[in-house]
């Protein structure tokens, strides 16, 4: 059995291509297209009903190119939307219970750290999670506003001053409680992995919410006979609902590849949703 | 001869409360109504299409509210869509070419350095009025960034290791230009000002957009018999598009006082132009 439909994977802006990037690396043969809402980022500082709204047309977006299951690449979905993907016709996979499974697996002391955006970390989502399946762990977490405005800036180096200082401030109270494993709460953050692992040191094992989707997505895949048949490099469809000047800069750092930006096709994302809604 | 209506302010999110903390310095009898597009903030990232269709209705509301002036208190439409202004019922005041005329006034060696967002800088508008009123102007510019997302984090103070560093980083290219006057190009930066003075030293001019919009404000009604009778402090409306947990905290530290988040008042923006736009 084979499927080769392609996989959509969403996101509030561009974080999701460190997601595509996993995905590439462990499913390279299968199509993905991908959705950015770059005119409506960030989804983080958005109200609840707000980033619902946003993440139901996203959904519609992908469904509209028949796709065989839906990644919601957004940290911010994954928390306060998740059940937007509910009652989808595809299989929705997304970011937080991935890395939260992983999490609880990777811990030796039960003190599990998550830097995310703040969004995502007011809405306690991982913790829950965390502590439903390891209710005796000590979970403690820390918003980290200024690592995706330092990524989209293309300063992420390990070597970089203000880099190194702004990942020591945000990770500080964290190490202080004694953490042995962190979820990088946002798919811009494994940018900035070399930098967290320079400042956590090697006691403690990162999370890359990316990675552990990446090998939901493949474990669902082949249980289900829903890979494809290829042998061949899958082809990547990148769609955005704004395009600035910096998105190939940004967009290259995150997926870790040059893009070639006239392939990018821009989409009224406003429409994909019960007519008019102003 | 006076004018008891309004003074209506707009920006794409909470930058342009340093343009009101200036307003109500120099007319504190005046009212004013305040709106801040935080559900679309922010503007800098988007194309020059939807940044005049999001100022367009930033105004078209404010004039419904009965305002007497509209003030763009927004780097990013100020520099790319001034011309929305042009056909108001009411007079219309940005804050580039007021800036860029202190800016002219102050310069001794004719070197201009101007800081601003990404879209505020690759616009070129600062430059090119320099140049209309100083042909002879040096201008050197630099797209700082990480500023916004600081002042939002609330890291700001001249002694933040980050701040000084991130600072430094952006200004080194003007001061090596040699820069005797420098425009904070985005209504966010005033809050950096002191560390900011601190970086480029005593011999640099800084200009500060909300401090000159505010005088251009003050003698276009004083010459116009346009202000208002009252002799007690005026009030401020705020309205926003969305409203998140953080504005709050980010509002008092733009406005420079405490603001009961409780009377702001959430605006369905979206819905200021003609008909659905979908």
């Amino acid at each position: 059995m084979s499927d080769n439909r392609a996989i959509g994977v969403f996101d509030s802006g561009l974080g999701g291509l460190t997601v595509v990037r996993e995905l590439v690396k462990q499913l390279p043969f299968e199509d993905i297209v991908y959705f950015g809402d770059t005119g409506r980022v960030p989804y983080g500082t958005r109200s609840r009903d707000t980033i619902r709204k946003y993440a139901l047309q996203d959904e519609k977006f992908l469904l509209s190119h028949n796709v065989k299951l839906v990644v919601a690449a957004c940290g911010t979905v994954s928390s306060v939307a998740a059940d937007t993907g509910d009652n989808l016709p595809v299989p929705f996979i997304e970011v937080v219970s991935n890395s939260v499974r992983a999490a609880v697996k990777a811990t030796k002391n039960k003190r599990i750290g998550i830097l995310g955006t703040a969004a995502t970390v007011n809405s306690g989502e991982h913790k829950r999670q965390i502590l439903k399946l390891l209710p005796d762990a000590l979970v403690s977490q820390n918003a980290a506003s200024l690592f995706v405005p330092l990524v989209e800036e293309g300063w992420y180096k390990a070597d970089d001053t203000v880099v190194l200082n702004t990942v020591e401030r945000y990770l500080k109270p964290l190490l202080d409680e004694g953490v042995d494993t962190l979820i990088l709460g946002c798919t811009h953050f494994p940018v900035l992995e070399e930098a967290i692992a320079k400042v956590a040191g090697s006691g403690v094992t990162l999370i890359n919410m990316g990675e552990e989707t990446a090998i939901s997505v493949k474990n669902y895949l082949s249980q289900n006979g829903a890979l494809c048949e290829g042998s061949e490099k899958g082809k990547i469809d990148f769609y955005v609902s704004d395009k600035a000047d910096s998105f190939r800069k940004t967009a290259s750092v995150l997926l870790g590849e040059e893009i070639d930006d006239k392939k990018v096709k821009q989409v009224n994302i406003g429409k994909y949703d019960e007519g008019c809604n102003n």
